[in-house]
C-alpha cells in the first residue's frame, strides 16, 4: 500500500474541498483514499482550516452526524474584495466601453472567468447562510456568474428563457413590465426546473429598475418557491425608482459625466 | 514577520494554483506572502506537482524564462473520465428525460454545478496544447459548459447569440443552414469580442449534424480567426450525416430502442 506525507495529503485535500465547495465530504473518503486513520485526517484538516482562516481565503466547517463531514466554505478578505471592486472600476470605465445609447459595454467582462470567479466568491459568501437550493438568472449576460454562485454554494443552476424551446418539455410563462424601458416582456422556464417550496437567489449582471428581478419574484412564485437573495455585478444608481429594494451589489454605476465617462464606485458596504 | 509551515504554504498554494488554471504565476508571488526563499517555494511546488501526478489529477508546469513560473494544468484520469461519462449514461437514460419530439431534456445536466465541471476538465484537457485564444458557444444552454472549459485553459469566454442586441454595440452577422432541421437560422457577435487571428475551441451541449459548428466556422473566418477544437458533451450518432467530422465528445446518444429508452454510451475512445 502507498504511503502518503502530510504535504502530500494536505495538497490532495485542499484540491478537493476546493473544487466542491458547500459539498459535505465524509471523512472516509479521505480515510481511505490515504489508507489513514481519522484521527490523522482531522489533524490535516485542521491545518487547512486553521491557515484559510488565518489569511481570510474562505473556512473550512465541521459537519458532525452520521451524514457529517467538512466542506469548504468560499471566502475574500474585505481588502482583496475591496481591491477586486476598485479595479472593476477602472476596467469598466474605459471610454470604448460606452456604446450609442449610453449603454456600458459589458458582455467581455461578464465572460471573464478571473473576474467573474472572484465576483461569484464575494456574491455567494453573501448568501452561505440562507439555505440556498437554487441560484436563478435569465439568459443570457448573467449565466457565467450565476453558474459560479451556484457552483460556490453547491447547489443546482435554473436559467429563465426569454421564449419556449422545444427541448425544455412543459414550460410555465409570465409576462411582466420591464421597469426601466416600461415594455412588456415574457419569461418562460421549463416546469422540471424547480421543486415546491425552494429558496432561490437571483444572479444577473445588472440591476435597472427591477423589473426583471420583480419578474422573476412572480414566476417563482408559481413554482411555489421564495426569493431568498439578489446579486448583481452592477447597479445603476441612476435609476430613480427601483421596484427591488434588497439586493447586493458590487459595482455602482452612476451614468456618464459630462465629459461622457461612466461613474463607477464600489458599491457602499458591500462587504 | 508571520512564519508559516510547509503544510501550510502548500495548502494556500495548492488553492491558489487549482483556482487559476492554466495561468502562469510567478514565484513572487509566494516568496512575498509568504516571506520565503525561492528554494523553498519550489520545494512545496515539487510535493504538489508530485502528488498530482501520482493521482492523476492534473499536473503543474514550470514555464522558465522573465516572465515564467508554475501553472497548474487541469486532468483527471482515464479511470474517473470513464466512471464520469457511465454515471452521465446512467442519468441521461432515465425515462422522464425524454420529452414530446423524441428529445431528451438535458438541460439540468447543462447547469449542475458537479456535472459540468468535471465535463470541463475532461474536454478542457483536449485543447490544453493547442494554444487556445478564446473558447466560443452559442447561446444558451452550452455556457456553463464552455464557461467551465475557457476558465479550465485560462481564457476568455466569448457567447455568440441568435439575434442583435442594444448592449452589445456593433455586431457582425451571419446566416446558416441547421444540419438536422435544414432551417435557415442567424448567429450574432459584438465586434469587439475576437481579436484578428486568435485560436478558438467552440464547446455546446449536443452535436447533432454540426450545422452549428460550421456556422461557427464562418462566423470566425469573418472575424479571421480559427477553429482549432470543437468540444460537445453529447453526440447524436443517429445522425447519419456529419457536417463536421473532428471534436470531441463524451457521451453518444444513439436514439431510442423499440421500448422507448435512450440508448447512450461513453463514446469510443474518449479519454
Amino acid at each position: 500500500m502507498d504511503k502518503f506525507t502530510r504535504n502530500q495529503r494536505i495538497s490532495i485535500i485542499t484540491k478537493t474541498l476546493i473544487e466542491n465547495p458547500n459539498k459535505v465530504i465524509n471523512l472516509n473518503t479521505f480515510t481511505e483514499l490515504f489508507s489513514a486513520a481519522k484521527s490523522t485526517i482531522s489533524e490535516d484538516l485542521y491545518v487547512i482550516k486553521d491557515i484559510l482562516s488565518r489569511l481570510k481565503l474562505g473556512g473550512v466547517e465541521t459537519i458532525s452526524g452520521a451524514a457529517g463531514g467538512v466542506k469548504y466554505v468560499c471566502g475574500l478578505s474585505e481588502e482583496k474584495s475591496m481591491e477586486f471592486a476598485n479595479r472593476l472600476c477602472g476596467i469598466l470605465a474605459d471610454k470604448d466601453r460606452v456604446i450609442p445609447g449610453n449603454f456600458l459595454y459589458v458582455t467581455d467582462i461578464m465572460c471573464n472567468p478571473q473576474i467573474i470567479s472572484t465576483a461569484g466568491i464575494i456574491l455567494a459568501s453573501k448568501f452561505i447562510g440562507n439555505n440556498v437550493d437554487y441560484v436563478v438568472t435569465v439568459e443570457t449576460k448573467g449565466i457565467p456568474l450565476a453558474y459560479e454562485v451556484a457552483k460556490l454554494l453547491g447547489v443546482q443552476l435554473v436559467v429563465v428563457r426569454r421564449d419556449t424551446k422545444i427541448t425544455e418539455g412543459s414550460t410555465l410563462s409570465i409576462n411582466y413590465v420591464s421597469g426601466s424601458t416600461g415594455r412588456i416582456q415574457s419569461m418562460t422556464l421549463s416546469k422540471k426546473s424547480l421543486k415546491k417550496g425552494s429558496n432561490c437567489v437571483f444572479i444577473d449582471d445588472f440591476m435597472k429598475a427591477g423589473g426583471t428581478a420583480k419578474g422573476i419574484i412572480d414566476l417563482l412564485r408559481e413554482f411555489e418557491c421564495q426569493l431568498v437573495g439578489i446579486g448583481v455585478l452592477i447597479d445603476t444608481v441612476s435609476t430613480q425608482k427601483k421596484l427591488i429594494k434588497e439586493y447586493v451589489s458590487i459595482v455602482n454605476f452612476n451614468g456618464f459625466d459630462e465629459d461622457g465617462n461612466a461613474v463607477l464606485m464600489p458599491t457602499k458596504d458591500f462587504i
